[in-house]
């Protein structure tokens, strides 16, 4: 009986279950261009979408404090962050088998909102850097007053689940003879040539952190 | 003063305003190939992504009834649906001006179980189509066990909003004179080349409903 699961193989086998599934939620959220926070106002839900950074072991989000959604955050409200990454359409012979190929994480927390100055510009420099990698480096950073008009919102990454549906096509046996075609069309977000503000001084190049961002995703600098 | 707006006048606007808002919820959710779903459940938020379609003043989505939203979809239950399409990344001279381009929408409802074998096959014509327009005509229909194994919910489109956010790199007055590149990044979703599945027969050719949907997508039938 070698092979049995011993308590300390079943709580090993838990434990790297789990570090999987945080090393999942971490890569969606990392990946994600925009995530949607869901929130309780009043016994009604609401879903919003913003951009959002992780550093560590926190989820970090911002926006004015007069918008509805900051207003509405208050420390210890409870909050479900979820990413999505569509990754593709299965179109399977029958129409009950399609599916769609994606990656969907989901962190359940309560807010807190970040007092101190120091941890505002840490998250906002990670907010402004998961959009756009380097770009905190070449912006004018916020003054004493945009600060001041901008509130961050920290949620700890401990509570979480992740969903990947990444599986071929699945047909019922019955089917696989049918004459129809079934496979995968994948999707993905690319960036289109960088349109330079009509204001822009005579002679500022294009930044490594939009040169970079537009490689990245599979997009050409100067291609329509 | 005849150009004073009169209460007529005031409610023409209002109303205007009001299709206008509509006409934007619902080229969003048309043009949105997910949605995110966000309900209560014992006070607490969930946000989950799904595919979904419009058929006039009704959304619709599914699933499976073992799935954990749908089993918390009763009649009655308040549900927010958002869509949001990321149209681009707006860096401004400032990091506090940068912007995300993008357009998103909000649907207000209640869940109602759709009961009828005959508006629920309405309901998955359009979600197959929506996904893959002309799908439903190319592969084979629901029988009658996978239209029991599948759960529709219906929501009335009536309470609603839109948010479009398209504007131009908008700095401070003193920063358009920072030597620091500003401008849009545009994103879309791009299909890639589709990816037969491995037990197609053989002579079986791509369907109008993937060609059709690679190109509408900017995507090459063939490219890597």
């Amino acid at each position: 009986m070698a092979d049995a699961p011993t308590e300390r193989t079943r709580v090993r086998r838990a434990k790297d279950k789990a570090r999987h599934d945080r090393e999942i939620v971490n890569e969606i959220f990392d990946e994600a261009l925009i995530c949607h926070v869901g929130f309780v106002d009043d016994g009604s839900p609401f879903v919003i979408p913003t951009i959002h950074a992780r550093v560590g072991d926190v989820l970090y989000f911002h926006g004015s404090p007069a918008s509805r959604m900051l207003r509405l955050m208050k420390n210890g409200a409870e909050i479900t962050i979820t990413a999505t990454l569509l990754d593709g359409i299965v179109a399977a012979r029958s129409v009950f088998h399609h599916s769609m190929h994606y990656r969907s994480a989901m962190i359940f927390g309560t807010a807190r909102i970040v007092d101190a100055r120091e941890e505002r510009m840490i998250a906002l420099e990670a907010i402004s850097n998961a959009a756009l990698p380097g770009r905190w480096d070449e912006a004018r950073l916020p003054s004493r007053n945009e600060d001041k008009g901008t509130l961050v919102v920290a949620v700890a990454i401990e509570e979480y689940s992740a969903k990947v549906s990444n599986k071929d096509v699945g047909d019922e046996d019955d089917d696989y003879d049918l004459p129809i075609w079934a496979g995968v069309i994948p999707l993905s977000i690319v960036a289109g040539s960088p349109v330079p503000d009509h204001r822009l001084l005579d002679g500022v190049e294009l930044p490594d952190s939009v040169k970079q961002f537009v490689a990245a995703f599979g997009g050409v600098v100067g291609s329509p």
